[in-house]
């Protein structure tokens, strides 16, 4: 089972990560040797599936590969050209390798195209099943999805895969995944692969791919089920590992079981009524290998966080220190003539704590300079958002001067809640290369603090105990332009995440004017969003490619 | 033939819209309206058809336009739920309504899933597939993408819904449309509405919707075609339009022939050797209906075009005029310590010529004092790309500043080539609301300058002779940075709409150094092009939710 992190479109780095893992498997006596869906060249590829090059970079792969297998037996995803001429023209295959040649290709049938999903853009689903025949085992090969589709009750697909499989007896079941992460996932992932092995009484052997792709994080956590729903074995999450297992289709698998318990819900902190409860250690790795992958990927060491003294700073400058090193993020200190005191020295008692460098620059003296150019235009008009915005630019201007001359990255800091309601400003604390929490809410990030503290004060508790506040201009806090987050974040949640409408709100006892006012924020900051950049995904429904609506629209607004 | 421009989401506007259409043809002693694909909650509804609330809403809708289909027969688009509990949850259907019922609900069979489209991310397929009967007529109702597919060769789908509906031997067909424009989409139609008649050897009527829906444009141009392939009748493109038609089964049609070539290509301006050549009175069109009508249905009356003196937003600025009026254009020119004197008085010219107001405001102190903060930071680190993006991010900040005070959008006058190239600066050039030439290439821009030159000289012909600079140092000029436009532009438009590779793009001619080059750049700047606003689209392959890619990926790159 070979748990690897690929990047996408670098054929040479998959080729030559796949190739190690099929020797050490031969060297150790391994007979078949799995790897994830779409392996050869990482997931999701995207449109570059529609360039011929990019197929042809597939196959060349494929043919590497076929030189190294021999003794050993390889089943790899990649894609492959659909040679009737009715449909799409690739499927989303499994490439079982053997003797040096491509022996069988299994197609993926079940092609999810919701949230972040686009496989039916690409690919045309299998229309024909078949086994694969080994060592006098039969085994049913299937990719990702194919086995997810066991809701009795409003499946999503019209047939199941597994069900045509099952009609040729065989003995194994074997699933190539690149399933998503989100923080319920382990659990759901367990679950679908129990309800699979308890339906169809035959094992399986699931391997998923670990790493992030830009917004879309995949936790590994491969694993082994017996027929009688017993985990045999679990891969390590957020690790890349090569797992042995012996199986004998008679005697069973050779491995104890290993306890499923141990790498669940560990920290879930108290929920709020109408919110699922967080299991913040997971999503903490998480966002480590988001940042950490984002940066290796691209060639980049440092990041820049712009440090406000606020909560949602201090847990991206945490997590940016525990995914790069302190010595390689740079906390930017961008102080107003409207900053508290304790904005400046709780973000360096923060850096201080993280022993990470930070500099001050004050904005003063730039704001005072744009409202004298713009003062003919102005006029006495009184100060109001458009003052308020242009402190936020100043810094995001400052910010993306120290990124272009030193060749940081910057790291965004605006949560969920923020960018739900459209409280962040665009081309300035919206500025950065990649959100960190994007795709937490207020309440949420509160959460994740905590834990970061759990041990010792890394977040000086000053931080978490403040009234959250933008301060660009004299005393503002933010409850004075959005609902108390406790009551926010559970409105947003419910609409978001649940897709619950104004009616259903109502139901579950919010305030009608209350619901109107939250859902048409929402959907009037659409544009916002549409600008903002990639968020790491942690829930079930993220902003982003994952969730896609009109900007130009009237509903609920 | 009811050709209408539908808001997303509004079902009051809609509705009132449609109700009206079906009075009007009652009154002229109409027998059927037809209405286009989705009508009742606008194309493309994207995640709002996740939302129960919003397909209740649809159902609502459906039940005011039973009240008033009396003496009248309606085809009108909507969702309908799938009421199997198998597959997705919709269906995108045409509701066949009379005597103030819904009779009948045909459903789309091909769902198409490319370029700007997601159908497959909400619908299921048709499964089985009937006529409508009506006054002793039997009608094969299809929508949109099932009569697209008649490619010979390498057909898309796998089978075809017409094939099915012509065993019950229908005498005419009605297909209700949402199809985007592109600048070759007018003859796309033409030609796949023969090809549909002269195969069925039965009429078609085929009813578009018109509009534009925040970067996807609809440009009308609904059509009778005879069974001989005779194009009967065609509705205006770019406008709202009823059109009636009489239609006896045996005697064919009332009306005269209407000549295709009419309205079909004016002004094709001479092409590169590997581009197509442009109609660019279509192009301006669809621009124009854009820019008009993002601002109709976000509620906004006034624009802001910063003025640079350049050819991008010389032609913007006309565009915008064009749209919204020359009162309700406010240019804002920017100029720098290393503007040329002609930027200025260009930009003046342009103004004065166009009508519209304008302001100067200059940007040199804010630099300074830029320069000044940073230079504890910067110290004597030499003057690159971090200066001239400091320049174009304070124009970026000046203009969003008069948005908010004022209530402008600011329009994004970015190019293809630079936005393909990254040749542009986040926060910088780079905002604005939305983009109204993200989807022309720079030499089809000047092409589109030309066109609006085409009787008077709206754009001082000095902007369309001078080296097109970014002026962010002195005497820059694209052309250090990037290979000459009009090489550039066809290597771009092999790559990005054709999708050719490496090596079709060295066969067909071009240096491999400068291919390379070229395409690392388009593909190295995803990362900006994804904080990038909408684009109009005009080409069959724009940047935006078009054209997916990773970010994080090494391909080309």
């Amino acid at each position: 089972m070979a748990q690897q992190n690929y990047h996408i479109g670098n054929f040479k780095a998959n080729v030559d990560k796949i190739i190690a893992a099929i020797q050490t498997a031969k060297n150790a006596g391994g007979e078949l040797i799995v790897f994830s869906e779409l392996a050869i060249c990482g997931y999701p590829p995207r449109d570059f599936l529609e360039f011929d090059d990019f197929i042809h970079s597939c196959q060349q792969a494929i043919s590497a590969i076929c030189e190294v297998a021999e003794g050993i037996a390889v089943l790899v995803g990649a894609p492959s050209r659909n040679e009737v001429p009715e449909g799409k023209d690739l499927f989303n295959s499994a490439y079982f390798i053997q003797n040096k040649r491509v022996e069988q290709i299994i197609h993926k049938t079940l092609l999810p195209n919701y949230d972040v999903f686009d496989e039916y853009r690409y690919f045309e689903s299998a229309f024909d099943w078949q086994t694969i025949s080994f060592k006098g085992k039969k085994l049913a090969v299937t990719i990702c999805e194919d086995i997810w589709d066991i809701d009795d009750t409003q499946p999503l697909y019209r047939f199941s895969p597994m069900e045509r499989l099952m009609e040729q007896q065989p003995d194994l079941m074997i699933n190539l995944s690149a399933s998503p992460f989100d923080y319920t996932h382990a659990e759901d992932r367990l679950a679908i692969v129990k309800r699979n092995v308890l339906r169809y009484q035959i094992p399986l052997i699931y391997v998923n791919t670990v790493g992030s792709q830009t917004e879309i994080v995949f936790d590994g956590g491969s694993l082994v089920c017996d027929a009688q729903g017993n985990l045999i074995k679990e891969l390590n999450y957020f690790e890349e590992e090569l797992g042995v297992v012996t199986w004998d289709g008679a005697a069973g698998f050779e491995e104890s079981i290993k306890i499923a318990s141990e790498k669940l819900p560990d920290e879930v902190l108290a929920p709020n009524r109408l919110m699922p409860g967080l299991n913040t250690d997971r999503i903490y790795q998480a966002l480590v290998m988001g940042i950490r992958q984002y940066f290796e990927k691209l060639g980049f060491k440092q990041a820049l966080v712009a440090s406000s003294g606020g909560v949602d700073s201090a847990v991206t400058l945490a997590l940016a220190v525990a995914a790069l090193g302190p010595e390689n993020v740079q906390a930017l200190l961008l102080p107003s003539q409207f900053s508290s005191e304790h904005s400046v020295s709780d973000a360096q008692q923060l850096s201080q704590n993280l022993n990470n460098p930070y500099q001050i620059l004050a904005i003063a003296d730039i704001f005072n300079q744009f409202e004298q150019t713009l003062s003919p235009v102005f006029k006495d008009l009184p100060f109001n958002v458009a003052e308020e915005n242009i402190q936020s630019r100043i810094r995001g201007v400052l910010a993306m001067a120290l990124s272009n001359k030193f060749g940081y990255i910057l790291l965004n800091t605006s949560n969920k809640s923020e960018l739900a309601t459209g409280y962040g400003t665009l081309y300035g604390d919206m500025a950065g290369g990649i959100g960190v929490l994007g795709d937490l809410y207020k309440t949420q990030v509160y959460a994740l603090a905590q834990y970061i503290n759990r041990k010792v004060e890394i977040i000086p508790n000053h931080i978490l105990v403040k009234p959250p506040s933008a301060e660009l201009r004299p005393g503002q806090k933010d409850s004075d332009s959005l609902p108390e987050y406790e009551v926010l974040d559970q409105i947003l949640y419910q609409y978001i995440e649940c897709r619950q409408g104004p009616s259903e709100l109502i139901a579950q006892g919010f305030e009608p004017e209350l619901v109107q006012r939250i859902l048409q924020m929402v959907n009037r900051n659409e544009y916002k969003r549409n600008q903002f950049c990639p968020i790491i995904r942690v829930s079930p429904k993220a902003f982003g490619i994952g969730r896609r609506l009109p900007i130009v629209a009237k509903y609920l607004g």
